[in-house]
């Protein structure tokens, strides 16, 4: 897919049309749909679906299709509440492509996706892209909703310890929310991990171990209120591995990936992280 | 000051000791004094204080002095409150200095700090060091506690109005928190600002109107829950200023600063950002 824009109303439509029309760039726009109420979108139905599209391409832009992300989906704790969201997803946004193609307007893209709805979808009959959102890395957020294990979460962020405070049950790590990110999209979820599992260097989580408190540049691991499990000795200077609530702030939060295989503290390669807009 | 480690605990003095013994560096330390039971800092009063400037001279190390952070200072909300905390926190590094200094050890540097009590310190006796924090920026934050005004701020996100949404009261911008951060410090203040105060271009803030909710890459402007104020008319183009929660993570998300003269829309200069660890 090109770089498209994408929009989901009228004076939108007549601004890239404007713009189109101007400069004589053939602009490709994705018109937004609202499936599931959560953002923005047009509704399906609405009919400004094809007065949209035929400004478009009135105005010497090109419709390119249209696109949904399911973001109610992140609310849902089921599997069958996230194989419907995934369905009402999909039937919006092949509903609202047939629409635009009855009118005699074009939408070769049928775009749909988010993490959870890319995972849970049963068909994909009419769509033509899945974005299939943090796959490739997971996170806590995706655990608690039942999209991946903890096991399958491919990031982390390395912390040493660097003090105890034994009275208050505390272990200190050079990770803070600059390292971590403030992102706390566990604490609305059954189980809210803080600001982190936390884990041995093989990635094993350590039971009911979190980053319960962070500042700038300081992390503050203990044991999960209302747990029995008990602190483990980690002396100063042991590393530690933290697993993020959310991949994305998370790994903004760093210039680069240090790529190690499973089981290996070798690292094997360096990813420069795009950044900025 | 040069670079310095600090310190709180014994096992810490030891191992740094150890350090300088091994390597035969003279690492230069400071030991973190506990003014208000924060977070971490040897309580005054307590024999490890003594303990640790032995071991680290001792060892090969050499103590240069104390720090001490009102953590709870951000927590105040009078003029009183903020005086009392930065009185308390120079009367504990001053005390411990001095119990230092009796025992025979060097204290040539207190260094005090906190954003908040650094500017509302009445008496600075004793101290050789302030660490002012986030004043060259001020943010929402400090003006909640009362620190600064909101005029006072001096940093801001410029964001673009990308689409509406009338039916909710919402104007869409192109900063969600990949811009703005995820930092909600305002939440547990008397004023909530959302994820930040939106101003128009020469930094007048619109009445009431805050960015409410924010994901990726989007912002939803809208008007303060319970305001009677009506959200402006603001164009698909238009450009609006967001003033932060905190400057820290804010700035963090960028690589360098636009730097404008108050009342001007040019930019006089870019400031690279320090990044990493």
């Amino acid at each position: 897919v090109d770089l498209c824009v994408i929009l989901d109303s009228v004076e939108q439509a007549k601004a890239v049309a404007h713009i189109a029309q101007a400069t004589g760039d053939r602009i490709p726009a994705l018109i937004e749909i609202d499936c599931d109420g959560h953002r923005a979108g047009v509704r399906p139905g609405d009919p400004q679906l094809l007065e949209i599209g035929r400004l478009l391409q009135a105005g010497g832009a090109v419709l390119r299709g249209i696109m949904a992300h399911a973001g109610e989906s992140y609310a849902c704790r089921s599997v069958a509440a996230l194989e419907q969201a995934a369905e009402q997803e999909r039937a919006a946004a092949v509903g609202c492509a047939e629409a635009l193609r009855s009118a005699g307007l074009p939408c070769p893209i049928v775009s749909i996706g988010s993490t959870p709805t890319a995972h849970f979808a049963r068909r994909l009959d009419g769509v033509t892209e899945v974005r299939a959102g943090v796959f490739m890395l997971f996170d806590l957020v995706m655990a608690g909703i039942g999209v991946c294990a903890i096991d399958d979460i491919a990031l982390s962020v390395l912390a040493t310890v660097i003090g105890h405070r034994a009275d208050r049950g505390w272990i200190f790590v050079d990770a803070g929310w600059m390292a971590l990110s403030r992102d706390r999209g566990t604490a609305r979820q059954s189980v809210d991990q803080g600001y982190g599992l936390v884990c041995d260097l093989d990635g094993q989580p350590y039971p009911d171990m979190i980053v319960s408190e962070t500042s700038q540049e300081h992390g503050i691991l203990a044991i999960r209120s209302g747990s029995t499990a008990s602190l483990p000795v980690l002396p100063l200077g042991a590393r530690v591995r933290i697993l993020p609530n959310h991949a994305c702030p998370t790994g903004a939060q760093h210039d680069r990936y240090h790529v190690v295989a499973g089981g290996s503290q070798i690292v094997s390669a360096e990813w420069e992280r795009f950044r900025g807009w």
